[in-house]
């Protein structure tokens, strides 16, 4: 079978550097599959793309050079000392797929998007769009968002009424392609880019990927319930540097993924659980994220007992991994002709699309069935 | 249909006094039915025993009256102010029915618990036999372990080849009764009493409780496994006052509690997993204990990351209501003819007899498949 | 010598409540007197007024009786149960000397504390005006805080310019007590009322109890100093239910405690540090807060290290003999004839008036030099 | 003035390592003087030799050149990348400087070591021998190690009745060397060697560098002792890798750490306190150890609350720094002619030589007025 493209939005960042300068040592074999979940056995003999059929490019805002981010994330401690120099070759080949991000937005930036796209796909037998930029602050609700007509009227009149995360969605499905969004921004989620994936064949995931505090979230909340102890409050506190960390630091950035982080709390707990999340820019934490959570419950005949947990990991390693994870999965999905929401992949997502189940357990389950099916 | 008696080993100890005051008060519907599992609304329609068929008896080494261990756990903060009082005629009745436990071994105490059994299981339904006793040290292999012929032949030269909680086993299945083991002794887990169990028709269930620190690995470890991050080492201090703590102070009696511990998480990620475990005997937080667990695991291109726990519980109130779970589903197992282990309660267990799975949302979806079948 | 009178400002609040029973409780010999600072014994010989020669009265917004407020605080586990039956004599006396908050502002509202206070002085030998009520938002500056003269023109116009903390303040040295400020309100921390505690010769001190978390920064953030450490980030998040903490859910209010919090990092490691501090209210958690600090520093040749605390505790029971040390050495000072700001009693507040140190070991050598001067 | 040798026993290990190329690093304006203490502003003015004049030699059991232990160092993240080259020459002129631990014990190895640091004296003005090696077991009580007389004596029958520590600190008086233990081991804490310091006018100073858990514990234990908080229960758990964890995991070497840790919180706090303290060796956290600390304490009326602490370092970071302290403080101790023990070095001690305060406040005070006199 063919390559299949995975094209970046937010291709400069770390999470993106990572998972490309990863692949290739991986390929090499110079690093082990750590933290790979189709790699797994569970996931042996599926039918899903090599990471030897992958083909990365992308958009970004930035024009820093690949080999040069990668650099950076030695010093941060996210890549070993040795891993950009033994991987520089795939690197200055992807640094050539790279194009800049349109500055501006409406049917402009979504034709430049597009054209980029078609010029990537040239060759490749499957194209999936990955959204792993910076998060975007909640879009306000519009009509156009409605229904794929509305929206085409709506570009049509050169309104501005989607974020970029969503332009990217469309011009993705528009183009041909999947599209996975890794961060809280809107992406596919709007009822137009639905019908607008459905009608052109496209596959679709997210959104937000589950890569520390939520991810541990997904698999207490459900032990709670399933010993019928009643969770009275739990709170969380994140401290993170490096861009994130930056960006979340904007209250209305942050509102979108805290919103992701209690839901899954709900979801698992059958009902609104009291308690606060709180994220603080801790420039000197770089790459690094710590959240400590704090769950009070109570048990048999009321007794108040609690569970802290303080996690401490690297964003970008956490989520480079799942970044390919998806790429491989979505790529078998354009493959096998799926179009609109692929819910199996709700094992990676903060706030995944559809009906599926909320703890992890049922998650991972229902992707490794539709991964062999 | 009739009445299930439940016959508690240690029945004058914590746990089995919260047990029988909150099964009052939840019958008075003084108390909510917070963490018992039988009564979620996954186990609904399910042909369990109610609370109110279950009747107590047991046996104990001491002979402190229910109504006063009940009024400690007031002191301590384990039961409410007013639960005594107010389950008062149901602790003494419970008390006439509570006998010395036997002094000695051999044939002479297993008569005299099975005279015991006998005398309450009269206008009983079924029994079952639920040790909650202290923990024993790990018991030396005897050829007499291996088949009831040997056994039978052992204890016919008054050898004193059993433990005191696998006689009980012996006696339960001898009285036709069932037989749980909630703490990490040798109970029924020999072969000469499997062999004793199933020709005697009786189901049995263990062993160890999992309450904590355990229960807290159970859905942990699979996510790190289900992730593919790679846990380097996994360390944990528990600290405990109590009759629990005093007991463990003692490192016989705690590597038999270690070893359930670090099984746990061997069996789900795929083998042995650096790390060890300490028990401390701290006499001031009384029945109150504190375990901190600390993981190190490694991620995409060999990042280190950490993880910490901190577990702040009761010990009475998270194992009493368990004990009433298993009541309730080994009396359906006993009124179903079920005869030799029941894998599907491994939800309950540190170390589940059976091949069954280990991670607790399999076990929690075998528990609820067997209550419903 | 003559009685100390202790009038509390929020004397039915769960600080003053335990406080008087707490000190009732200790007169009679019923409980040890843990946590008192002033009975240390580096404090005896010091001439302090006794336990026994206190008599308390005090202000309230609301009318909840003393001993209903005490049954409350057994129920939240604050008070042992016994404790508020075996001082209930002592509860009913300080009961006849509560009397209720002014509800307005100005001089009648001064007016009405001044003759509460004139009615409580009648028979004891001073008076020293504690407040123990709820944190107010920081104040608008005011022309009229500037000086006395500037103050008194703008009451007698009936300008509404004191916080209600502050009025308390002017009343006390109008009626000839010593002042308090047990919260990070304005209290006495203005110049004009600096002017009236000097003419008027009573001292005063505060403000803002150190009970928790900033008492942990108070002994840390030294340590970090001494060492050479350099501290990059230090972030905390308070988690606490109860009144204070439905309080200082509010922002305004937020803000006076975060800024005190800061403040005590920034004076001990020489300059402003970064890191936010959270004040998040859990209303399950009652009486008791949890703390949690995450310090980030660097060590020699840059090595990044951290260090965490978690601080569980009752606020209540942290306060309440603090207040009492604070009335045993104001009525101390009283005695003496100490006017303005007592900068020696340092050790027990979050932002001390005065340039005394901001370490905790020598806020104690310095108290502990006061006392027996 | 002249240079001040510095003789380090275990010159290969970590943290001489980390000494030697650090204190070049600063020299050379490459690194800032974080995690020094005689470089703070309270020390400016104090007549300490500097940096610049310190020449470093020593023994090591193994011969791993110098500047592979810097590589290594990189690795494990405590040295910057860039650091083993830019200080090469310093490192390979200390390389010159280094010689063969001797393997055997009595007269012999004494003598040894007695030539080589007269050797390394030429031309100095005074040495300083310092103790990095790896933690030895407490020694036997021998009746040799009461006085010089009978301690020549045994020397003389060739008996071997000195640990290798305290042969060093024999043959440094000997050689006329200051000596300083910054390990748990023996060293010159011994009447004998105590007599021969002060006949040879030799200054000394010990032992066990205080460099996390109980750095924290010497700074919390007075503040609780200062508040009148009952501390009930001090536990706590060590994680560590590197070579100081595999010796460490003997628990006979553990048992020397182990009770200088619990000593400084019974020096604080008035008596011996209750909680066990647990070393374990988790390879896989390198030269990095995690320290969790649980205090369980009790407040007014008896209300019981905890504090947690959880301390990430790196140890060599945290050591090396007060290595170069106390060679600066011990050559000016030499230069100054004190003979026999230091005191007033006891800040940087877990189990200080002398009668000295045990909480670091009073440490520092003392540590600082030396420095200056």
């Amino acid at each position: 079978m063919g390559k299949i493209g995975v094209w970046l939005i937010g291709a400069r960042g770390s999470v993106a550097t990572t998972a490309v300068a990863g692949a290739a040592a991986m390929r090499a074999g110079l690093a082990a599959r750590t933290g790979c979940v189709t790699d797994l056995p569970d996931f042996a003999g599926a039918a899903l793309p090599g990471l030897g059929e992958l083909v990365f490019g992308g958009h970004d805002v930035v024009d820093t050079p690949l080999v040069k981010r990668a650099e950076h994330l030695v010093a941060a401690g996210v890549l070993p000392p040795a891993l950009p120099g033994a991987v520089a070759a795939e690197l200055a080949a992807a640094e050539t797929r790279l194009r800049p991000a349109p500055s501006g937005g409406g049917r402009a930036a979504i034709g430049q998007v597009t054209a980029d796209l078609a010029e990537f796909r040239n060759g490749l037998d499957h194209v999936v769009v990955l959204n792993v930029a910076s998060t975007e602050p909640p879009v306000d609700p519009h009509p156009a968002h409605a229904s794929l007509a509305a929206l085409e009227a709506a570009l049509d009149m050169d309104e501005d009424v989607l974020p970029a995360s969503a332009s990217y969605a469309y011009a993705a499905f528009r183009a041909g392609c999947g599209f996975v969004d890794f961060t809280p921004s809107t992406g596919a989620r709007l009822p137009a880019l639905d019908e607008l994936a459905r009608a052109t064949g496209q596959p679709y995931a997210g959104r937000d990927g589950k890569t520390g505090e939520t991810l541990l979230r997904s698999v207490l909340a459900p032990m709670f319930a399933q010993r019928g102890l009643n969770v009275l409050a739990w709170s969380g506190t994140n401290l993170l540097g490096g861009g994130d960390g930056a960006t979340l630091a904007d209250p209305a950035a942050a509102s979108s993924k805290n919103a992701s982080k209690q839901r899954v709390l709900d979801r698992n707990l059958g009902g609104p659980v009291d308690g606060e999340v709180h994220i603080d820019y801790v420039p000197a934490l770089g790459d690094w994220k710590t959240a400590w959570d704090h769950v009070l419950f109570e048990g048999f005949l009321g007794a108040r007992m609690t569970l802290q947990l303080t996690w401490q990991g690297c964003d970008s390693a956490l989520a480079a991994p799942l970044v390919l994870d998806l790429a491989r999965l979505t790529g078998k999905a354009c493959r096998d002709g799926v179009a609109g929401p692929v819910e199996e992949f709700g094992f990676f997502f903060k706030d995944p699309v559809g009906a599926g189940p909320h703890d992890l357990a049922s998650q991972y389950a229902a992707l490794r069935a539709w991964a062999h099916r």
